[in-house]
């Protein structure tokens, strides 16, 4: 390949994503509906008090199962002493802040990247409030659940401050997660004998 | 201590919690409402593509800062191949589910020794299904979130069937991470330069 045609064809990589990879699964998904039906799983195994343990491997996604990891991920929630743990690993309110902010980074450096935009450096922080009367039963009219959280995303990529401002209000609209939390999504629990 | 005293008391540990840890943390929160206030935090950077890392260590509860963590916990979110990342670490939404799962199970064992039920077993398998044209921006009619996360518990515990079917019923009323996904919880990000 020459300097001349290097220079001719788009980036191979931008923001650590292939950009072919990006407009394929577009594309892909634009021909077939069917492959962007995806279902996650977790189980999860109590330890004792407030510790219990997820493993994570399998999902059915792009029309099959997955195969693709070679070993469950594990994840153990705790609880801080104040609530009546030991620290043993984050809790489960914590965990979902992690999850909310890996999704509006990943949603946010996925579309940067269909815009040609590259991401120099991204951060998020995360505040979430809530009152524990709620979890205690205590008072049934506050909710259990978080009341409200904050994102502060420092961003620096090769665009104007409009396009990241678009860019951020587009990201809230798509990301998953945070439309898992700021729309109302049916929990279904059955019990089985174990 | 005579056994006699010992049969009179109630348990010291249920469940693997302190019983009168409950009592007493419920008996200080109905004394002062301020002290069920909490604010949990998360840090996150974006490595690149599909990879980030959160820190989690501080946050606000029970009238103070917490200081109760020698280190923070660390946590990668990473994407399967066919997201187009490598399987750096589970994802968000699946990160998700672990959090949820967990926020069941402590519920479910917090209220479960505030009524004096023993577990001997628990469990759970959750499966949440979304479709990526959401996230993709393909069809603005598909919400990006979960359509809907089933939960399945296995659990067994001295009481009746009945019983655990009405604590069942209580944990999904008042579990935090539950009634953040089932409820719309307002979610603002706000950009800071970097």
């Amino acid at each position: 390949m020459t300097a001349q045609n290097a220079a001719e064809q788009q980036p191979t990589m931008m923001n650590g994503l292939s950009v072919q990879g990006v407009f394929d699964t577009v594309k892909a998904i634009e021909a077939d509906g069917g492959l962007a039906r995806f279902q996650f799983r977790a189980r999860n195994r109590w330890i004792g008090g407030g510790v219990n343990r997820s493993t994570i491997r399998d999902f059915y996604g792009a029309g099959r199962e997955d195969d693709s990891r070679m070993a469950a991920f594990e994840f153990t929630n705790g609880e801080p002493p104040v609530l009546l743990g030991d620290n043993e690993g984050a809790n489960p309110v914590e965990f979902l802040l992690h999850a909310l902010a890996g999704c509006v980074t990943t949603t946010f450096v996925l579309h940067a990247t269909a815009r040609g935009i590259a991401i120099q450096e991204l951060s998020t922080e995360l505040e979430g409030e809530l009152d524990v009367r709620g979890l205690l039963g205590l008072d049934e009219t506050i909710s259990p659940g978080y009341e409200r959280i904050r994102i502060r995303m420092y961003v620096r990529a090769d665009c104007t401050d409009a396009e990241l401002d678009e860019l951020l209000s587009y990201t809230r609209e798509h990301s998953p997660v945070c439309n898992t939390v700021c729309r109302p999504v049916p929990v279904m629990i059955e019990r089985a004998n174990a």
